[in-house]
């Protein structure tokens, strides 16, 4: 194989134009979201989180937090979108978005950081139903200080918010091909990577040096972004998949983890690999072995009218098969897009339909012991479902654990 | 200059122990944050956002966004403080943090994620004040869904939530050594990888690619996480700063800036550099100089005691002097910390005084046209507030604006 160069990741992966996406695809967006708009009887949607906005807008913004100068979008059930953001980024959406109607405030301005703007645009999207959509609900952030809400919603009558997220929940679950494309490009950069790592990797080394080497082979790949490399290891196995990377040696028996959260034009990857180092015990190897074979349940039980619970229920009775103890980590996997994790869930009491274009990660998990000590292993594969199955994103993990020497 | 290499950066920043702060780092947050509930009369204070989460237990995790499982941290004005956490955390947080009151459930939990464990961790603080803060005020951002905030308010009585953010903004605003070790580290890197750029860089390259090879050279330098690397250019100089990196082609004349938000253990410096390409027009060339002269005036001014409108007040009237219109950005700087930007804003109304210890970018910025068309430019620099000034933590930028052949 060919070392990974910069250049070669560039020629690859040549930079969008903007908008990234074709100006069809946020008109479908707009429709989507107004039809669920128009079941759940939303007058108009207000977007103030990070993902949501980009999703509506395509905005290039970078900038992951910018708590002194919200950005509101508005979506009315009919007529014309309008985002009301800081005066800033008015050339940048003018520039780079679909938008026309950009409404704009000179931020920070604590008195009223677009808060009569944003009142404005609710109330002339009328009050047929008297329902203003917002990001409030379970799984939902608001972008925008909780006072400023509810001074929103005391001066909205005789409209009220109630939670909107199932417009996003609904909307965003279900990718567009030029969506699922991102996706398919950073799983397959953090598989390439994931691929070469073992080369790089040896007893003495830290879970830290493993983890910065990833990163640097990442970037030489093209992945646009790098936010999420957790690299977490220990004699026999691990105990948690958050605690790293720290400055652990891996020693002749460690078992490592890396979980790979990456970005390719805002769109994350999210799956996990586990490594062993020397002579690894018998109890991760057979761990690894049974997860391997839970994920093929999930994949065989994934596609178009399956459900989420379905998935789950594939995955832990293949564990119980094996008489592994399923995980007490509340899922076995979960949507990725813009944002990992996002929704749905899949767990045993979730029920969303499986449709052509989710993305999913499948995340068996169990615990097991060595020496008496509690150790845990999980597994994970991005796929998209397609319409007679699903398409793995990500290039699966071997049978056998791969093993350092 | 020797060529950067990742093993030259893992040798030179070497993994930190955990919790990478010492212990009485976390007693002197918690007894600021304290005194300044007493001051303000709070029995506790809810925590749910990422940055306020982490820096009161230093939680290792490196997720940014986990919008199912929300994670809570509740200090009481005496007591003992408590985490509740989805069950998946507890491990880190015992082998990572200070913490020994930890709780938690199995998340994602849609009909009770964490809430009447919160409601009770808060009723166990008392209500001698009948107040309990929360992130509800202007430049917050609250970590959990709204309406679960007010599920919560609804059953907190006799207490109600009031706007916590001053125990943030106050507390967090000054930063110990060991935080501005960590800026200046990242500021280090980042100014030398700006050094370095202009031989990376020709005409006939794209914002695109000189921002990608910055990302390399950044990760080769040791930079953790390169979240925010904007590059905008054009012709006599750039309309935004946010609409990059594109497409565009450097050409003779071009100017362009690179904004750089980079962390080292999540603490971010931020700050742009201002190149040219070939032949540059005199407009941007004096615009660059008078940027460097309000700079200059900015940092003069920076002092303990000295007040954020005073450097504002300064800035502008050195761009004043030079004839040059300021930015209709809104301030001309921030702080910066655990994230960028952060309280205070430098602008004309702000009234912060200056204490050692903070950490601030100052800004300036203008607008000037180049054959009739509005261009506008900003320069950036990184300081920390001493005993008897500042120090620069970015290594101050040229006099005149870089010019690449």
């Amino acid at each position: 194989m060919n070392e990974p160069t910069l250049e070669a990741a560039l020629a690859a992966f040549p930079p969008d134009e903007y908008p990234s996406f074709p100006s069809a695809e946020f008109d479908q967006r707009v429709e989507a979201a107004r039809r669920v708009m128009r079941t759940i009887e939303l007058d108009a949607l207000l977007v103030t989180s990070e993902a949501n906005f980009r999703y509506m807008t395509g905005y290039i913004l970078q900038a992951p937090v910018q708590i002194a100068r919200p950005r509101y979008f508005v979506l009315p059930l009919a007529g014309t979108p309008c985002a009301i953001v800081p005066r800033t980024n008015v050339d940048g959406l003018e520039q780079t978005t679909w938008l026309r109607d950009i409404r704009s405030w000179v931020a920070p301005c604590p008195e009223d950081d677009g808060v009569s703007l944003v009142l404005e645009a609710l109330q002339q999207a009328g009050s047929r139903f008297g329902r203003i959509g917002a990001e409030i609900g379970a799984e939902a952030r608001l972008g925008m200080p909780v006072l400023d809400y509810l001074r929103l919603a005391d001066r909205l009558g005789p409209s009220r918010f109630v939670d909107g997220e199932a417009v996003f929940g609904l909307v965003r679950m279900v990718k567009s091909p030029a969506e699922v494309d991102r996706i398919r490009r950073i799983a397959q950069i953090v598989s390439a990577s994931f691929d070469a790592l073992p080369q790089l990797l040896k007893i003495g080394d830290t879970e830290w040096s493993a983890c910065r080497r990833m990163q640097l082979d990442l970037v030489l790949r093209g992945a646009h972004r790098t936010p999420h490399l957790t690299g977490v290891s220990g004699p026999g196995g691990y105990t948690n998949i958050n605690t790293g990377p720290t400055a652990r040696l891996f020693e002749s028996g460690s078992v490592l983890t890396i979980d790979a959260g990456c970005c390719f034009d805002n769109y994350w990857c999210d799956f996990n690999r586990n490594f062993g180092f020397g002579a690894v015990r018998s109890e991760p190897a057979r761990s690894y072995a049974a997860l391997h074979a839970a994920t093929e349940a999930g994949l065989r039980a994934t596609r178009p009218g399956a459900r989420t619970r379905g998935l789950f229920a594939a995955m832990a009775g293949s564990l119980s098969a094996w008489g592994a103890p399923g995980g007490t980590v509340g899922r076995m996997g979960h949507g990725i897009g813009l944002l990992a994790p996002e929704p749905p869930s899949i767990n045993a009491a979730d029920d969303t339909v499986l449709e052509p274009g989710m993305v999913l990660t499948l995340e068996p998990s169990l615990s097991f012991t060595v020496d008496g000590e509690r150790r845990i292993m999980a597994h994970e594969e991005n796929l998209v479902v397609t319409a007679d199955g699903y398409e793995l994103l990500s290039t699966r993990t071997p049978p056998e654990m791969p093993v350092i020497a």
